[in-house]
């Protein structure tokens, strides 16, 4: 079939909003028609051409919400109608990874696609008989695609798409780091480094998990007034004295936990500096430019600190994040203000000119 | 009363075994004779004037056990004739710290201690009527000591001294590591780096949690020897290609623990790099150079490895150290091994000669 979708035709140049060709779903295989999808800085990174493993052409977009149209021979886990979060991080429920509580990586589809393939290897994107490479396993800018039913988690028929699109990346990333990775004890001080959707996403989960304190700490106002619409507790402008303000106001001991949502490592080391002695956990969500390293004290960690890191907030896409959007179904996480921008697939430039400008939380494409 | 001790008179130079005055127990503490004590990196490296926190004159030696003598007033938890192991991390019980399963960092004298004094911000240890400091709250390098009694572990009487005086530091340190820090999982797969004291109670520790494969990485073949009596069922040479040889014998995923016990922050950087994505942990019991930093690349956190320090291997001493040494007893743990030299108290500074030149893993002191 022919669809639109926003096309990397080069890096660092402006997606090319243009129909190409999407085949039909295999074996194992659903296609989604798009109702949503938000526009993350992972798809910036990669148009950049900073990642130095992205590759183009390629549909870009991962934070996509949909309906199943139809699927392909052996699915079972979806049908057509079903409403569906896209998942860039899948669960297949089988591998080692899926059967252990410890992690989410699941990785029965990883090789392929990091390399920009279905799980056979092959694509259903093409132009002109030339395969176009799927993006992160979802190349959801697009009016429809073609994915692998392990990595699409059918949610409530309730959620609008438009805020169930934002649980297939940013907010789960940041609810989950607070809820599973981290697993924030009821009573504690947690400190959030950065208000973008994933640190907002992280205060809402310290709130969920019943956090005492929640300290937000951001360059922007504007981002420390919506932290504080999900919790925050306290709000702080960053900078190099947050780490001592941190001590001074916990009794020298530091925070039970902190979280890191900005990719600095500047800022890590701040939130491995801000734990508390005896047991703080820093969780580290961001991504960090190629070569950086976060530099660690080891006396920190000798006197109790732990530093974990948390991709995809450590949620189990198929089996938690339908959960999320529960939670949010029914009143417990406000997502409308993250949605700060609704445009279009052809308005996708615009989008990452808003993120440049750190414009708002999310732009959020809206298909119909 | 007067006792023979060795003073660290100056930095760098050897230690003054000389008669010089104690005093008696004043409430909470107990008079302890000393019958044997190990010689430790740590009593090296203050005598050495590199530790920036260190200070002169003071009576080293921290790895002490001995006999309850006399006890000042109020005190309850231990009794003359009681054999103990002296805890330079106590456990008062009481303070927040004791109270968490999460840290053994007590808080109740810590200040004191680390400047030298005994919790009431005085000295027992005097020559010619000035005060002399006392170290790590032990000074027990001296036929005898005061010491606070939430830091002596009364244990079975059975235990003979200069095995149990090992529980005071190294080998709990080691063996903690992997029993109360990490909490290693039977059939994990683990990699210990460094085999003296440390990394060889590491590996005991290992192989006490049902780990197995225990991966002991040294420099040297005597070492590495010692590991394999201790459980570790694969032992090889240190070097820059360590990590990936973990990778490579794992699956390519790594060990599910991974221990550092070098005090060296490139190893620690190879324990990270060494630890299973997923899930693998990392623990630090090293303590490195000042300014040093373990410098670590974000995308391990992000993929699931963490990241943890073990101080005195996050044993709660008086409840875990005679528990350990009953191990011990009922056959678990070789502790033979360990005491390669036995020396006097005069000799102590031929035990530093024997550690410089990594000859043995303990020289104890015993009294007679």
């Amino acid at each position: 079939m022919k669809i639109r979708a926003a096309v990397l035709e080069q890096f660092a140049e402006p997606l090319n909003v243009t129909e190409i060709e999407l085949a039909e779903p295999q074996a194992g295989e659903a296609l989604v028609r798009l109702e949503a999808c938000g526009v993350c800085h992972t798809d910036m990174y990669t148009a950049s051409g900073v990642d130095p493993s992205g590759y183009a052409p390629t549909v870009l977009g991962h934070e996509g919400a949909g309906i199943v149209e139809r699927v392909g021979e052996g699915v079972t886990s979806v049908k057509p109608g079903d409403r569906v979060v896209t998942l860039f991080s899948p669960q297949c429920r089988e591998c080692i990874h899926c059967h252990s509580p410890k992690t989410n990586l699941c990785l029965a589809i990883r090789e392929q696609q990091n390399k920009g393939y279905l799980p056979d290897g092959t694509t259903r994107l093409s132009r002109d008989g030339e395969p176009i490479r799927h993006f992160m396993g979802t190349s959801t800018f697009a009016e429809y695609t073609v994915m692998p039913e392990i990595a699409l988690a059918v949610v409530s028929p309730e959620a609008p798409a438009d805020r169930a699109a934002l649980f297939a990346c940013g907010l789960s990333t940041g609810l989950g780091a607070a809820m599973y990775t981290a697993r924030v004890e009821a009573g504690s001080t947690c400190v959030v480094f950065g208000a973008g959707m994933v640190g907002l996403g992280a205060v809402a989960g310290c709130r969920l998990q019943g956090a005492e304190r929640i300290i937000c700490v951001d360059m922007s106002d504007d981002r420390l007034a919506l932290a504080r619409g999900q919790g925050a507790t306290e709000t702080w402008t960053g900078g190099p004295e947050v780490v001592q303000r941190v001590l001074d106001e916990t009794g020298g001991f530091g925070a039970d936990y902190t979280f890191e949502a900005t990719g600095l490592v500047a800022v890590m080391r701040q939130a491995v500096e801000s734990a508390r002695m005896g047991w703080g956990l820093a969780t580290v969500c961001g991504v960090a430019g190629k070569g950086e390293t976060l530099d660690v004290i080891p006396r920190y960690l000798i006197t109790g600190r732990r530093v974990a890191g948390s991709s995809f907030g450590g949620v189990k896409g198929r089996d938690q994040v339908p959960q999320l959007v529960q939670r949010y179904l029914d009143g417990d996480i406000d997502v409308d203000p993250f949605i700060s921008h609704r445009i279009t697939l052809s308005e996708v430039n615009h989008g990452f000119e808003l993120m440049e400008h750190q414009d708002g939380i999310r732009s959020v494409i809206t298909f119909s």
